[in-house]
């Protein structure tokens, strides 16, 4: 099953719906069930001692995952987190944070996926997220 | 086990070692093992359609466990979270974010506890999570 | 909103739908949205070193969360475990296992709530867990 | 890093630290931090409905990556799971579970890792987990 939005629209549609992180996401790579993110830190992200904080690392897996939902069944609105955990492994460099996103379950009412989260300069991920999504039922249709 | 700091110390050591939440928290209660705050929204923590985003629950949640174990334990710098889950269980409205934390385990090197989150207008907690950190080894002791 | 069924009613229906665990479970108390049972242990639960396997925890978890659900919402078979978190915090005694549920949400195709467990001889809960069920949709309802 | 035991070594070894579960793991695939291995089902695992129970999953994921860290650390009978998540995800069929395990960060005091299970005749993934370990300081050493 091929995603049903490009890149670039999904880039667009990301903006739309959570303008906080606007310019911040860029898809490197888009395919079936998989996709592949950067996130540019701003100084809101970071902590003293050098590192990226806990909640910018969810962000940058909760973004990437929804990215890579909405990819593969298209803009709906109504697709919102119902539980995520993340584990983190080590300590990233104050730098941009790279995902890749899998998903494992794409079903009519929940997906399910997991992602892991690199730092430049740090070669094992430094996080590791699985994630669960309530999506809307579809117009016209019951359940 | 009473905290071995008070309400002011532990806000101000959070606004020292996250500054990018200065001024946003507000202890409402702290006991042994018990915290309960409040935590102010900006702009940066709201998505379109009325709501606070997953990140800032995240950090809310995050936020209020750190000053719990700090508050029992001291200025450990280095303690850091190593896990969380969180559950979305329902849409907070666009305001501030009450925690009420509860440490399970203060054991030599993990603490382990929850958080329920609650919004102004909606009675029942809007989401859940559950925390673990890395609590440092103390100087002069090994392991 | 109270339960819908009794105590017994939830035990027998436990002892329908999972038989292996036939007997096990005694309801200690039941009221609105909050259960609390005992599992009995038995060879196969222990581990060598005098304790009771993660896997036997989250049996206690899992069953005395689902027993919680029933009770609020009637024999509803088709209802799963969606997701599961549990923190392992202290060994427990090889003996019965205690298990406190909170129903957090009742919706009207997930449940989400939190256990804690208790080991007799141990004051401080050994293990907590959070759980999401689905719920199946009701017959004659659309989604 | 390659694993310090071999396939063999380890299953025994699992065997001896818990029997409950003699017999019933045979490796499929052992390497760098990587593992697979079929867990065969007895009654006792299974739901009526013809499908392998929560419990029984947990069973699998835990000790797929059990054998995992310590084919990767040796004999280290005090390492114990402090924490895991679990999402079913797919119904399996009632029959072996195949677990594959990675280890995503194998410090001096926790490891962590993610399993898939699958079951035979349904093509993608039943379940994903992710497990927390603590490993034991080593003999001799501080913390």
């Amino acid at each position: 099953m091929e995603p049903v939005l490009g890149a670039a629209e999904v880039e667009a549609y990301l903006d739309e719906v959570f303008p906080q992180v606007r310019g911040r996401f860029r898809i490197l790579e888009l395919g079936e069930m998989r996709l592949s993110c950067e996130m540019a830190v701003t100084d809101a992200d970071l902590r003293p001692g050098g590192t990226v904080s806990g909640p910018a690392m969810f962000t940058a897996a909760d973004c990437a995952f929804y990215m890579l939902t909405l990819a593969m069944i298209g803009r709906e609105a109504l697709t919102v987190t119902t539980g995520a955990t993340i584990n983190f492994m080590r300590k990233p460099r104050p730098g941009p944070i790279r995902a890749e996103a899998r998903l494992l379950k794409l079903g009519r009412s929940l997906s399910v996926g997991d992602v892991l989260l690199y730092s430049d300069g740090v070669a094992a991920p430094v996080a590791q997220a699985s994630l669960t999504y309530s999506i809307p039922p579809k117009r016209g249709q019951g359940g």
